[in-house]
């Protein structure tokens, strides 16, 4: 099954269009995963016990509510390599429970390097004759500055092996005005790159109304959300940028086709961090994360319903 | 002292300025390493053994030539957590011979998690009250496509840490030129962003005639390449594309600066792999890497002395 149908079959059994963002900070964790680590026999296993534990708890707190998961790599990465047995750790929990899992590592080179990213985290590598999995993601967020080829390697890896990508279309952060608005002839490169992801998503095989080539769109910058949205309308899109960059409903709602659908709202420290001193126990953990994707859904429901009553009336939210 | 200086100093110290890659190819490695390798206990071993022994190699056979090595993160993550164990030695062994080393990522993101990248690869995240130094470059690649507030982070941490920053200004590949050299108010991007480096290194220290925020340059563009180090004459240039992809001297030469320095270029592929068949053991393996990069060596002076005869013709290679 394409990537494409996959993100439309489990967005549409899931309650809410969240993807649950996994961005560890260990010394932000709540203090009972913090000293069941500090049990463990080393600072490696430390690391890897409080990431996974804790992601663990979280997953398990929603995977019956969201269909998909985004990790940043970034917080991964800065663990070292017992930050990346985390990760690894991580997306085998989300797939046993039936999650999508974006690798959000933005990702971008050229030629033959760009094909190994696309390896590390769509497919594998070869060597000694044998597959290596890597980090064995459905989709991997890139940066397509690069240009066309820089991004073809990801999406033939993606054929391949039924996995999908996403490409920055418009970033949540204020100085994405610099260069992903800059106008040439008079349209602007936010917009040329989302006809680019447009594109290319034709080239694979689809089977479903969402092509395999998706886009992340910051929430923050409604206008040209509209834009991209109204100029691509079968790419699946990530917002993000809602919640703890204080983006709003306005950006989340424009992401969405007319159907309602077509878009996953991402959020991450706003729903897995700020714990307040009197959480005791995992079951707090998960009951608080819980409550917390429940009321964003709610939130994004009446938002949407609020925006475009039509199709919202009849989804499951 | 700061990376601009410590860029300098390296520089003049070497025979050629000339930055050795290391991307692990496992399977096109020569066969000795191989079956070496084949004798580890188990896959992982494997793969981390083939990727240390290999670039272990290829650092002695060059330490005395040249004054950096760029290390190609996605061929080492595309070996999973394996390829980072060896992406971790990989560096050790480069920094105890004193050379220096550039985390290839062209990692890029916006405010907390751009962060998380420079603490990665520039100097370490702090988790159950320690510092864990992740990957210790130093400096890192960074795809600028998100707007200054996405690179200040990298800068920060590299201001903090004594570490350098090198921005994507003009790859090498030919879809370099679709978002690029897009044109704004006449001028292309690309110079824009060469600007913008440029006034970030001005607010780091400098004790130097560089600073430590750096461009990487694709010698493919040779026009774009002249632009560039007219318009930023203190940022150190890593070239790249010279060599596997068919780049050409002009190119390489236009980074130069009029002294003659402030580049070095970059080659991979063309130095570290194509074995022949009758290469038997590590010895052979030194002595062949050793010879291609005297002859690159080479290669460089003839192409810069015919270009500028003024400055390289008193210059040590």
């Amino acid at each position: 099954m394409t990537f494409g149908q996959r993100f439309e079959d489990r967005a549409r059994a899931s309650q809410f269009p969240i993807c649950l963002g996994l961005d560890p900070r260990i010394d932000d964790m709540p203090r009972s995963i913090i000293e069941a680590a500090r049990q463990q026999g080393s600072q490696d296993a430390a690391i890897t016990y409080a990431v996974v534990r804790f992601h663990e708890l979280a997953i398990a707190a929603v995977a019956d509510l969201v269909p998909a998961v985004k990790l940043q790599l970034a917080f991964y990465e800065q663990y070292g390599v017992a930050g990346m047995v985390a990760l690894r750790e991580t997306i085998s929990i989300a797939h046993r429970n039936k999650l999508l899992v974006i690798a959000d590592g933005k990702r971008n080179d050229i030629g033959s390097t760009a094909a190994a990213y696309a390896r590390a985290f769509l497919g594998g590598a070869s060597a000694f004759g044998e597959l290596i999995p890597a980090f064995n993601a459905d989709a991997v967020t890139v940066n397509p500055w690069l240009g066309r080829d820089s991004i073809t390697p990801f999406v033939e890896t993606a054929r391949k092996y039924d996995r999908g990508v996403f490409l920055l279309l418009h970033t949540s952060n204020p100085s994405a005005v610099e260069f992903q608005e800059a106008r040439v002839n008079g349209e602007p490169l936010f917009l040329m790159i989302s006809r680019l992801a447009d594109e290319l998503g034709e080239e694979l095989p689809s089977e479903g109304r969402f092509s395999s080539v998706g886009g992340i769109v910051g929430c923050t910058f409604p206008e040209a959300a509209t834009i991209i949205r109204s100029a691509v309308p079968s790419t699946p899109i990530i917002v993000v940028g809602y919640g703890a960059q204080a983006g709003g409903l306005d950006g989340c709602t424009a992401c969405f086709t007319e159907q309602g659908d077509g878009a996953l709202v991402n959020a991450s420290r706003s729903l897995t961090y700020s714990w307040p001193a009197q959480i005791r126990d995992e079951e707090d953990i998960v009951s608080t994360i819980r409550e917390r994707v429940l009321r964003m859904g709610n939130e994004l429901a009446r938002g949407c319903r609020a925006a475009r009553p039509e199709p919202w009336s009849e989804r499951q939210f």
